[in-house]
């Protein structure tokens, strides 16, 4: 799972925020994130959190965790349905990724939509996507299959975002990934990538450098005008 | 200038409609792309083409035709608003693309919004999209310069137009393509390309066999988990 950290591109204030959340117990690992309205979503998250006691971390399927996580935005929508009305022009709404697996249980995705309902990603659906989506979207479809290996998976998300960082303001640096091995019941690898990171940088510039080349090895249109 | 011509992408319902449009004299070349509410930019062509004498045909520059255009649309917009209104889930809205040159004048291309009021392309802007344009985009961003040559650019809205082909089910084949050299006043090529044609299914296999090599090729991430 991969998040950006732009929560707002406006000219002159351009804001970071972490929009990866985790929890891990000894027969769990969840991972969240979140697209849209930060108020709406850090509202969520935080009911999440005080109450994770007798939520995330006591639920025993990762299908009941997102249908709780479901029913807080709901709540959370409920709040704030005055002041939205009041403002037809503000988007208050907000959507969720939901991945992990509770022990007993297999590993599953979830998109949480800002209605509180959700989808589960399966063979077909081998991925999902939330927020400025479309630029990152055409190289998922070529490569991600449901039983992709991991670290191609991992590469391949890192070069869906750099399309999306190039092409859109709205999305900005560091990215926040991490990795889950199914079965593993913890956290592979959790990590904050930069502009410094080595591997991320050299990855933008292969695919940068390679498409280029690409573009030119393939012959120019037949037509003379 | 290149259009796709998918116009409802319904489950039962996918209809295929022109979305470029022509207007040519000794003196000039026009050529119109359009996207959005159908209605209104079929209303917005047929009044152009019913007083091209006096409009299109006539304007003696090419911001004179942007503006003719932007008042065009504002009339249309202007004759549906009420109904508009009774429909607020309904978007009346369109834009277009205007490119050509009329003689004694450089060639020129413009965004018009769906308010009415309009953009040109310069060095820093050497592209502009309508529609459903963010798949495609990266592409552009990476290739596009102001001084590419014209089959250069022709291929990368080309390939462009693949990854969206194969992104999202709304944009769909055939493609129209039109091409223009600068101060020749004469429509250089214009092509209607099918599943069929042999350059762009071969551009589209050797872009997508060549794309999944170059991901193959990218060292995948160094950690081990």
């Amino acid at each position: 799972m991969v998040s950006d950290s732009r929560t707002h591109a406006g000219v002159d204030y351009i804001a970071s925020f972490r929009k990866m959340c985790t929890w891990t117990a000894a027969d769990r690992v969840i991972c969240l994130l979140s697209a849209g309205n930060l108020g709406t979503s850090q509202s969520v998250v935080n009911l999440l959190q005080q109450r994770q006691d007798e939520g995330v971390l006591a639920v025993s399927s990762m299908f009941d965790l997102a249908a709780l996580l479901g029913s807080t935005l709901r709540e959370v929508s409920l709040r704030d349905e005055q002041v939205a009305q009041q403002n037809p022009h503000v988007d208050f709404s907000c959507s969720f990724l939901l991945g992990g697996q509770i022990a007993g249980g297999d590993m599953r995705l979830y998109n949480i939509y800002p209605q509180g309902n959700f989808i589960e990603s399966t063979p077909e659906t081998p991925y999902l996507q939330i927020g400025e989506s479309k630029y990152g979207k055409p190289i998922l479809d070529r490569v991600i299959r449901y039983d992709i290996p991991l670290m191609q998976a991992a590469k391949c998300v890192l070069v869906s975002f750099d399309s999306t960082l190039r092409s859109n303001l709205s999305v900005g640096m560091p990215l926040d990934l991490l990795l889950y091995r199914r079965d593993s019941l913890k956290v592979g690898l959790q990590a904050r990538l930069d502009e410094g990171d080595l591997y991320l940088s050299h990855l933008r510039q292969s695919w940068s450098s390679g498409l280029r080349q690409l573009f030119m090895t393939i012959p120019d249109p037949p037509w003379s005008i």
